[in-house]
């Protein structure tokens, strides 16, 4: 019998390669999707060529989509990047790093690719717990994603195939996630979080995204295989 | 007070130039967007900017999405568009006609646009009468993208903005559509339906498309406009 298949939404972040050996390690066939969508850290799409080679995976796609025309994030615009803020600064409100509908997006993108491929199963690396403030993060909108899209597809509406988003961080910390990520033998010095990373692809150490990862490496008791740009992060 | 704002996904054809004159009339401050997905259809996207200029709109956006890399339609693909189908043969199925995901990719764009420019209303011209077979054109469809969207975006979260997709064609058949199309001041020569046209952008005349848009004039009783590339459909 021919394995499930999953469709795995992959940025090259510690979440989505965790995710992705995750869905190894339950044997789907996986089929990987990363998305340029016009982010000012290219860097990191590399990682997701570098990540999807280390934890293997049967299917790897680049598709292009362009959330630049519709603005307004800090990930695609020239607004900078908010450096040096404490995981307790950065809570409570939505950080302008922020892309709108970004998941939205992406997501649809994997439904139409689940109903080509039939693959029942997609994966995003969304997590909401330590600070991350997006709203499509949030296990309610994965609910309610998942809900629409039974309702979008012929292959769903016809019965022959359900769509189930799987977002198995979701309820994770950091520090859990990168532990999770040992256990199933992620190299985790091939990923890459930093929103502003050095032209040389050095990761700053001072943005929201790099301070969690650091935070999440201290508190699982793994090495940080990070190379940053300044020593004074260490 | 300013107007309040719409976007209008505006593909050319006659329910969504219907959409956007029902918009005006509403009195909306309008953002068009047209979408390039990889249609064969590429005239379609001609009869938008015709279409926008005719019935006016404020603003008018083209996007690019590469619906082809997820391939298996006969929009997007190579396989042969069906001719001759009377609307019994076609009801009952969903055609090959169907792209996947397609409103679900391009509502999520629509929902990225009306988070940036404040826009509480997504117009589509989704219709589930008559008929179209597509899934993501019946109500329980749009009610369900509607409530994930509230859930999706920064805005809404906040309670700053409270998405509404908006598909007052949903419950009418062709011949309604039409009608009100005419009653709106829509030139219908200027919309583009068929699937398969020639060379030169004329309408085949007998695609699912070409068949309904010619009963809904005749049911309509207004005069068809349309310019077909044979004598024979008259």
């Amino acid at each position: 019998m021919s394995r499930k298949r999953a469709i795995i939404l992959l940025s090259g972040g510690i979440d989505s390669a965790t995710t992705l050996a995750l869905a190894r390690e339950r044997g789907y066939f996986t089929h990987c999707i990363s998305v340029r969508y016009g982010q000012r850290h290219i860097r990191e799409l590399d990682a997701a060529v570098l990540v999807a080679r280390q934890i293997g995976t049967d299917e790897h796609s680049f598709i292009d989509i362009d959330l630049r025309s519709t603005g307004h994030s800090a990930l695609t615009d020239t607004i900078p990047v908010p450096k040096g803020r404490s995981p307790g600064e950065m809570a409570g409100r939505i950080p302008v790093t922020y892309v709108p509908a970004r998941n939205t997006v992406f997501l649809s993108y994997a439904l139409a690719y689940a109903e080509v491929l039939e693959a029942p199963d997609i994966f995003i690396g969304a997590n909401s717990i330590d600070y991350s403030g997006y709203p499509d993060c949030r296990p309610e909108y994965i609910a309610a994603f998942e809900k629409m899209a039974n309702l979008a597809i012929e292959a769903a509406v016809e019965g022959r195939l359900k769509i189930s988003i799987q977002a198995p961080l979701i309820h994770l910390t950091k520090a859990e996630i990168i532990a999770e990520g040992q256990r199933l033998g992620v190299d985790f010095s091939l990923t890459h979080s930093c929103y502003d990373p050095s032209p040389e692809g050095k990761a700053c150490g001072f943005c929201d995204s790099c301070i969690l990862r650091r935070k999440g490496f201290l508190e699982a008791r793994v090495p940080d295989p990070t190379v940053y740009s300044t020593d004074s992060v260490r």
